[in-house]
């Protein structure tokens, strides 16, 4: 199967085409069963002009893929009476310019304003920083302000396209940060990759900053450096792409066991990719009482005593899989509560979850395309999530990580504990109370605000109950 | 002397002092009357409240330094009928919570935004600069990002703050960088001194930038720094304590010299301070056609043949002072056309400057106090200029670093080079004509738009004539 054919056409590609229509000649509607009939959607229509020969439209189509909306085009331009004046792609201009700004918190509007905020007012603020250091963080950016930093070495599913191309997501996590909980984050792309190099740069540019979010960095290597940092930095380091995904994860989890009447310490689930994501959801469902789960990798189950296993995974062969299982992905599935895929599509086929136990739980979570198509799974499936915006139960880790932060840098805590993560889980799911949870409705949308509020507020309440926090906030947030 | 007691009040040490004064007592004119004979301004009077017994009132009081602040408060603490309620300084108001805010460029209301400006749809704009890494210049923020760097090794007047406490600069600096040019700058602090491993640092972190502004960084490993990175980046080092406070004081020179009817060629100079910003003033002047120069370190004169000259020392001593004079500071002035202080107060006294020759022009750039008070030198002067707001001419670096980078990221050039410094220069003093050139009015305003236009303007002409520049605009700026 070929993803020029599969999928569900989408905003993320859609063009804008602005025609010329010949008067008298096919006409709109010609063009718009154009349209249909190549499987794309026609998201808006505008008449931006027109005269005695001619009508302008700006017609706005949803595609499927970058292919599919060349083929559009090519399909329209063979239309007589029919001029493309122009292609437009929305997701291009989105981007055009970068996606953030550096703005002044203040206005500099005379001379006096000038010698407060430079020299020479700033010297004595440069000195009572000199003498007190923790004054940084009212007294500058520091109190407010994540560094997004990635060396482009796993750039979602794109791989190794090196810092510079791994930019735009970088700057797009930034604006999901300030759009989802008011935090300030600035993308850092580093051009080196070796782990002990990366750790010596991080720690160099770590005094601006409250915080570090590490990105579509490769493993091993995001592991090594995200332990080092940890113990070798004062502020929170935390890698994404491991994290807020297994804290989404978890938070799902716990409204589909409650909503098919499920105990997480009964759950058999099956993961299929261990990787620095699925690791991560690993750990941390064992963490949250789940004892039955099995692990697969490219070549096969996770058990205790199996040859060829990373650190990582030798952990898990440790602490999962308890009856040493050692058979196929679809043997495991047999009895199976629920499955957990973050690895690619087409690993599982929609009739390996018949024999799964009554109620199955599907987490599909690869991109672009999930380990198993919803709509195939759907005559198997109690409930389904995948990672993608067109189904219902997004797996998002934009649920997670804008919170997470927010509350580390309330609280001033030095790291994001375990504890932490697992309280976040929690709050996120109890987002969703016992009257609105539902098949299609286990997981906020990123779009609630009571979503990342749980979330900056369990890590708050966590680190003020484990003597963490840093500050105590005593009055409202300016 | 001490700064307890010189120096004029300013904004820059300012309180606003919240009071309440007993009806029927000593009254308002008292409080005022001991603000005025401690020598401190009332800037302004608000009266937030009152009632039958007392009323408040806010008096902001510019002072001349921190401990002028506190003299005053207690003389005020000490008036009968008076209770001082609480004091704020209005320059670490300006500073609370920092001074930049990270913010998108685009809203994101719907699911739709969000598959734009994050996944899936970000992925075909990483692909797209994989592909072609230059499209980074319009996809991502690196069209339109300055790194403002500093180790903190030489901060201000400071000195050695450290990397924290000079980051209140540097926020400084992104402020004025949009202020005054449009230009979005981030500051990045890093905690690492050797010149190789800053090098190593500012390279990992250059991909997402269109420029370096190197700050506060003590010689000579600022000569090292950014010689070693303009030759191994393909985007302009600029470090813009030397270069922009040269290209300031060749503005101020050319219209010093126009105003008194002098050539730069026969122009006898004496430079007091040849560390990184006045060594760069010197090679800038002497490649303006100035020839009779002559620098004067902390041990005596610059003169071909000198023992013990640092690298840059010795290409200066080479380079100027062409008569080889030896004497002191003092005996140079005599028949000199202008003094040049990068250093510190106290190197010449007033009357140092009555041998001059006719119509005298004396720069005194060292801060916070001038090497010789404008006061005091009045006599024998007859332009004058000093670092500092509170007198006319002030040289200020801010009329230059935004304007530069604003043109050498618009022409996308890989280097600022000398010769844009000096048509910079040449544009920034072509701002005042001839009509409005005056003793007291040689260098245009910072918040003189026309002064950071014509700076940019200045580059991007230069760029294009040299062919260096990367881009041609066109179209209208967006």
């Amino acid at each position: 199967m070929t993803s020029k054919t599969t999928g569900t056409p989408s905003a993320s590609y859609s063009l804008t085409i602005r025609l010329k229509i010949r008067r008298g000649g096919v006409g709109l509607h010609t063009v718009l069963e154009t349209i249909a009939k190549a499987g794309a959607d026609t998201h808006g229509i505008d008449m931006p002009g027109s005269d005695n020969e001619f009508v302008t439209r700006d017609i706005t189509v949803l595609l499927r893929n970058s292919e599919h909306g060349d083929e559009v085009v090519r399909l329209i331009q063979e239309l007589p009476d029919v001029e493309v004046q122009h292609v437009s792609d929305r997701t291009f201009l989105m981007h055009l310019g970068g996606k953030i700004d550096i703005v002044p918190r203040r206005e500099i509007k005379t001379r006096d304003d000038l010698s407060m905020v430079y020299t020479p007012g700033v010297a004595r603020v440069c000195k009572a920083i000199a003498a007190d250091p923790s004054k940084a963080f009212s007294l500058t950016m520091k109190g407010n302000m994540v560094a997004v930093i990635s060396d482009g070495s796993r750039v979602l599913s794109l791989g190794d396209i090196g810092p510079l191309a791994g930019l735009p997501v970088m700057e797009g996590k930034a604006v999901l940060f300030k759009r989802f909980a008011g935090v300030n984050a600035f993308p850092i792309v580093i051009d080196v990759h070796d782990p002990e190099e990366i750790i010596k740069v991080i720690k160099a540019i770590a005094p601006g900053f409250s915080a570090i979010n590490l990105e579509d960095i490769a493993s091993p290597g995001c592991y090594i450096i995200e332990d080092r940092l940890r113990d070798e930095l004062d502020i929170p380091v935390f890698h994404d792409d491991q994290h807020a995904t297994a804290i989404v994860v978890l938070a799902a989890t716990i409204n589909a066991a409650k909503l098919t009447k499920k105990q997480l310490r009964n759950l058999k689930v099956v993961v299929s990719g261990v990787g620095a994501a699925g690791m991560a959801c690993c750990k941390l469902l064992l963490a949250a009482g789940v004892r039955n789960l099995i692990g697969y990798n490219i070549n096969g189950p996770i058990y205790n005593g199996r040859e060829g296993l990373t650190e990582q995974e030798k952990w898990l062969s440790e602490n999962s899989n308890p009856k040493g299982f050692t058979g196929s992905m679809q043997e495991a599935l047999k009895g199976a509560d629920m499955f957990l895929g973050l690895s690619v599509a087409g690993v599982i086929k929609a009739e390996d979850l018949a024999g799964m136990r009554r109620d199955p739980i599907v987490f599909a979570l690869a991109n672009p395309d999930p380990e198993v198509s919803p709509l195939e799974a759907k005559p198997y499936v109690r409930v389904m999530a995948t990672g993608g915006s067109d189904y219902p139960n997004q797996i998002n880790n934009a649920l997670v990580f804008p919170g997470i932060f927010a509350g580390a840098i309330e609280a001033r805590v030095p790291n994001i504990t375990d504890e932490m993560k697992m309280e976040a889980a929690k709050a996120l799911a109890a987002v969703i109370t016992a009257a609105e949870r539902e098949e299609d409705y286990i997981i906020p949308s990123v779009f609630d605000p009571r979503a990342h509020k749980a979330v900056a507020q369990a890590v708050i309440r966590v680190a003020q109950r484990t003597g963490v926090a840093r500050r105590i906030r005593t009055t409202t947030k300016s």
